[in-house]
Parts: C-alpha cells; sequence; structure tokens
C-alpha cells in the first residue's frame, strides 16, 4: 500500500501544502491557501487539515496512509517550540503537541525553521545528496540554513543557520537585527542599492534612478564600474562568511538561492572567485551551486524533515 | 561482568593510554608511554596494545571484555581516514581498517580529531552534558572542537572545528596556515606577545624583556595599560568569532581551555563582555565556562566517541 506524507510551509500571507509519496520522495500535488488571519495557534492548523482532506479526496487516499505532517515555519524553532513569532501569532507554544491534538494518533508532526528545512529540501532533491550542506538564501534579509550529517541544526533555541548576521565588517550602521556589520547589510537587497548608489555618486554609473537589484547586476555584467564594485563587495563579503562556515563546520556544499542568486553564474563564479582567495587549509575545494527548487524548498524540506522522523 | 573501553590520545611525543569502565564512564588507570619515532602506522598500533594488555593484566581484565578502543590523533580525519598529518607519519590511511586488523574481531575502533575529541571529552565529562557546545584551546595555537546534537562535527574532511582560522580582521601578515586575519593571529601566544611589545613600545608597561602570556595577563589584573590593551583585543576578537559561531550553529556552550585560558575568571568575563556586546538577537545568554579536565580532555573524549559507537 502506498504511503504518503505532507510537507507544509507555512508563510505570513499563504500555506503551502504539499502531497509527497513516501517510496520515491515525488511532490504529486500541492494547494496554497491563504493564511488565515487570527487566532493562528488553532486556525492556521485546521486550514492546513480542511485542505489535507480535499487532497486526499482528489487523489483517493485514506488517512491512514498519511504517516506524517511536517511544518516549515518562519520564526526560530527548537523541537517545535516557539516562543515567538515576527510574522504569525505563534507565542510560547509547543506546535508538535497543539497539531498532533487534532490528528488521528498515526500521524507523525515534525516543525522546524523554514530557512532550514529549505536547506534541508535543496540539498535532498539533489540527485545525491550532500552529508553537509548550507544553504544561503539572499534577498530582502540575507538567511540561510545548515545540514550536518543529514540533519538540521537548530541550535540552542532554534537560531541555528542565520547566516545573514554574521558579523563580517565594522560599521557604525545598524543592521535590521539591532547588531553591527552583519553580512545581511552588505548582501541584502538595501545594502546592494545603498552601495550602488554611493558607487555611481562617486563614479558614475549607467544605472538609473529607481534602480533595482537586478539592474545592478545587469550593469554590472556590461562592466559597468560602479555596479562592478557593489558586486564584487557582495561576492567577497559572502565568501569570507563562508570562508569562516568552511573552517568551522566544513560543509560538502553551500547552496545560494534567493531572489539575487538569479544573477545566476556570473554571481556565483565571483563568490567563488572570493572564497579560493580567502580559503583556509584545503577548504577552497568545497562546492558552490545554484538553489534549484525556487519557493517549493520550504515545502519540499518539511517533507523530508517528516520523513526523516519516521523513516 | 564489568566492560571496559581504552581510550587513546595519540600526540607526537606520548600515547597517552585510559582505561575506561563502561558503566560509570569513569577512569580507572592511564599510562603515557613515548610516541615511538619510526613506522608510525604500525609501531603506534603496536605500542598501544602492548600498553593496553599491561594495564589489563594489572586490572585482571579479560581482552574479551574491552569493547573498544578510541583514538585521538593530531591532524584531520574524517571517519578515521587521514590524507596526510604534519606530527605523525601517517599519510592515505584508513586508521580504523590499519588497527582493527591487528586487534580481536569484537573490539570497535573509533578515531577522531584531537581538538575535537577534546571538545567531547571536556563536554561529556560535565555533570550534565550539553547537546551543543563548542570548545575553544588558547595556546600556541587556537583550536576547537564542535559538539551538535551530541556528535562531533567532523566536516567533509576533518577540518571541522578549526576555529583558529576564522577570519577575523584585516591583515597583510600571513598567518600559520598561510592566510590573513585568523583568530590565531590575535589569540595564539605569538599573537599576543608581538601585540603586548607593540603596546609597550606605544605607552610603556611594567612588562620586562622576555615577557610571557602569562606575565601579559598578570600586568592586565594589575591595571597595566599596554597589558590592558592586548588582553581587551583578545578577548573582544575571541568574542567576534563565538559571536558568529553562536548565530550559525548556536552551542548551548562555550567551553574555553588550553594554556593561556589560565589566566581564568579574568579573561573569562572579558569575553563574554565582548560577547554580549557583539551578540545577535537571543544568544547573548550562551554559557561560557573554562576548561576543567586539563591534558586528560582529548583521551576522555576518545573514550566518549568508542563509547557512542558501541552504544
Amino acid at each position: 500500500m502506498d504511503k504518503y506524507i505532507y510537507g507544509v510551509d507555512v508563510g505570513g500571507t499563504f500555506l503551502k501544502i504539499g502531497l509527497f509519496a513516501v517510496n520515491n520522495h515525488q511532490l504529486l500535488d500541492s494547494k496554497a491557501v491563504e493564511t488565515p488571519q487570527e487566532n493562528h495557534e488553532i486556525s492556521i492548523f485546521q486550514e492546513i487539515i480542511k485542505t489535507i482532506n480535499i487532497i486526499n479526496i482528489d487523489h483517493g487516499i485514506d488517512m491512514n496512509d498519511v504517516l506524517g505532517i511536517g511544518l516549515a515555519i518562519p520564526c526560530p524553532t527548537k523541537n517545535g517550540y516557539v516562543s515567538t513569532c515576527a510574522n504569525l501569532d505563534f507565542c510560547h507554544i509547543d506546535l508538535v503537541q497543539s497539531f498532533k491534538a487534532l490528528l488521528p494518533n498515526h500521524i507523525v508532526v515534525t516543525v522546524g525553521n523554514d530557512a532550514t528545512l529549505a536547506a534541508l529540501g535543496e540539498n535532498n532533491s539533489l540527485e545525491t545528496p550532500y552529508e553537509n550542506a548550507v544553504l544561503i538564501t539572499l534577498g530582502t534579509g540575507v538567511g540561510g540554513g545548515i545540514i550536518l550529517n543529514s540533519n538540521i541544526i537548530e541550535g540552542k533555541t532554534g537560531l541555528g543557520g542565520e547566516i545573514g548576521h554574521i558579523k563580517v565588517f565594522d560599521t557604525d550602521e545598524v543592521c535590521g537585527c539591532g547588531a553591527h556589520g552583519c553580512l545581511e547589510q552588505v548582501c541584502g537587497t538595501k545594502g546592494i542599492l545603498n552601495n550602488a548608489l554611493e558607487q555611481k555618486n562617486k563614479m558614475g554609473s549607467v544605472l538609473k534612478e529607481g534602480f533595482t537589484v537586478k539592474d545592478v547586476f545587469d550593469a554590472a555584467k556590461q562592466n559597468d564600474k560602479a555596479a562592478l564594485n557593489t558586486v564584487h563587495r557582495v561576492a567577497e563579503y559572502l565568501a569570507i562568511a563562508t570562508v569562516n562556515l568552511a573552517i568551522t563546520i566544513e560543509p560538502d556544499v553551500f547552496i545560494i538561492g534567493g531572489g539575487v542568486s538569479k544573477a545566476g553564474d556570473f554571481l556565483l563564479d565571483l563568490i567563488v572567485h572570493y572564497f579560493k582567495k580567502h580559503a583556509r587549509f584545503n577548504t577552497g575545494d568545497i562546492k558552490f551551486i545554484l538553489a534549484h527548487t525556487g519557493n517549493d524548498a520550504g515545502m519540499i524540506g518539511s517533507y523530508y524533515h517528516a520523513y526523516q522522523h519516521i523513516k
């Protein structure tokens, strides 16, 4: 009899609910439904169950053949416990126990941070997953997740993998996190745009008022000096952060994702260039690849997280 | 029937061989013998077996009751495989298989890096071991080991935990590892002495020619300005390295060991001061403690490593 696991990416706007086949890890179906506005500590679970029931009926699946449900949530969590969540109304709650209370006894529930589970999703959906992998997502913020010995790293309270807040330089400017000199201040959208504007003001540029991060990378690809300076800065600081991860946890691979990573091999090659420049001992050979699962990474990762617990 | 495991710290000068009782993890006896000069790929194993036989006879132990032997070795190793070793004549060798070939079939052999296993030894010999712990050893070099989810972190090739080579500052001076700006360049013996001399030349100091690291800390405790500047620099850079570890792997505890840590709470309090200053999110509460097992850490850790495999 075929068995199934659901992977759910719980976002502030949408819940993305995916049905996976346990025998081959394939995503069979997925639905995105709006995240309820209120009472998150109950309403989100109810919405997920409702949607799962619909998908089950569509596919003729009996709930007895659903082995587990994995959740990816947008806040730090340790073994499913959340103390506070900036994006959802979760407060000092054990999400595993709360969700299990609404489900048949046989269903295993797992919960993890979305960026951490995205790392698991990206890695485990590679043809041959690595034992140790680090995902770095470059977007408005810089996030990430760490997989070591094939398991997610949550750390003491669930702050493991907050790669965007590695201190990489000295500055008086304050990061969104309240600290100074975070990687995100260089490699996040705001850092990129501010630095490109500064460079443009210094030396001129083809960049026009209201330019975007994509414009910066496009201009750099066309050898615009100001844009190139910014892109090199992004690549070098990101490389320094990864050099330090390489010498402490030595992953097999760094996976670069997020909107900014759409700059593709142009960015990846620069990061590798600076990584090799700064690398310690024999860590310079560590692979860098681009993320490939797009917005499904968290959903896929939450599936694999539940699968690991069941297996 | 009582069962036993041997933990062996394989050094360039001595082999420290400890007999441990499995039921209560107690060290029952230990012997230090000189490391053979030649043919390390066989002679070290022979010397260990010879010494174990002597200890067995002393304690009336039958080899059938020895469940395993753990080795801590002074070079990077992954699952017991060593590609090169600066201190011993090991070259492209699987130490687990090589050692097992000389032992009765029932004996489990484990091999790990000495600093990494020292982290395991320090942590597991605490009254209540932590799930996630980082050991940082401050001596001539700066080393360390990482324990996450109660397991050692070796990384891709065994370079996990090389904390001394985290890049923490920009400099043209080259570190012993060949790179620039390593933590070891600030917090290793040479970095401390050089900086103290520089400070002394700048502003005078009670430090006399030929001063030692202990002198620097003693002078700092007496409020010598030059020495204080150096000690604050050591504490702040070490804090920055730990802040970055806190936000990526979020250990429950940082354990500070090695000769320099003999400066005790004076140094520890300064590190914690700077750690809180630079800490991200809620990581400022992570504990810092001083190492307590001294030179036995590697031997104890190699015992626990073997124990974990057998259990």
